[in-house]
């Protein structure tokens, strides 16, 4: 197995709800807009957004109707970037599940829910490398 | 917000026993033996395995305890390399929640479960383009 995610599928209680919610932070995709599914290219993966219940039988897994275990993360380049994106995701309708604060690890972040719950960690971590497009380089 | 994903975190019960499965389909990280979280670069995202109530009380979520609308996916080259890699993750260990087979949307897929329950779908899509380094390309 190469050591690649190809695509992030959120499922999602209503489309035209959560796909509102991605454009009003910026995100544009090129999905029609009666598609049943919307891509979004994300660097080198793809975000999708699809019918809840069908990514859980697609999946073959039952739904336990909450969160359940996988979180993403936004990195940004300062402190001030995490302030900026949490006020960004707060006035796009987003709820801040965690407001921005000092972490533990010696970074700076905060999370926000999007509108089916999924939760986005925005933060600053001092030790990684951001390059130009935004992607993550691990330190060594 | 720029469109990226700078990381997938998944929340885990067994770090070690989370790690054990990620290596044994062959992906390398260069965390300690003794990490409390283990980081898999993979292209410009970065998969991590991190304690699962941490997670959560890191996110600012309430657990629900399974599955809880997110499912990874990982491309491949054609269906042949999607019944290969179904079996790999078998001999890991996994559990197989989808056996290979033709999808409605014209593609082939399977789905397996690492020991958490994530699942990975595992999928050939005619109309997508891989680069060399695997990442995926939408079509206009």
């Amino acid at each position: 197995m190469e050591q690649r995610i190809s695509l992030v599928t959120l499922g999602v209680r209503d489309l035209e709800r959560a796909r509102t919610f991605y454009e009003a932070l910026g995100w544009t995709t090129g999905a029609e807009p009666d598609a049943d599914v919307v891509f979004f290219q994300t660097g080198g993966a793809v975000l999708a957004l699809w019918d809840r219940a069908s990514l859980a039988d697609d999946s073959g897994v039952p739904d336990a109707g909450g969160w359940g275990g996988v979180t993403l993360a936004h990195n940004v380049r300062s402190p001030a970037e995490v302030d900026a994106l949490i006020e960004e995701a707060r006035a796009a309708g987003a709820m801040i599940t965690h407001e921005p604060g000092e972490t533990f690890w010696g970074g700076y972040s905060g999370a926000f829910a999007d509108p089916d719950g999924h939760p986005w960690e925005v933060a600053h971590n001092p030790r990684w490398e951001l390059r130009d497009d935004g992607s993550v380089v691990l330190p060594d």
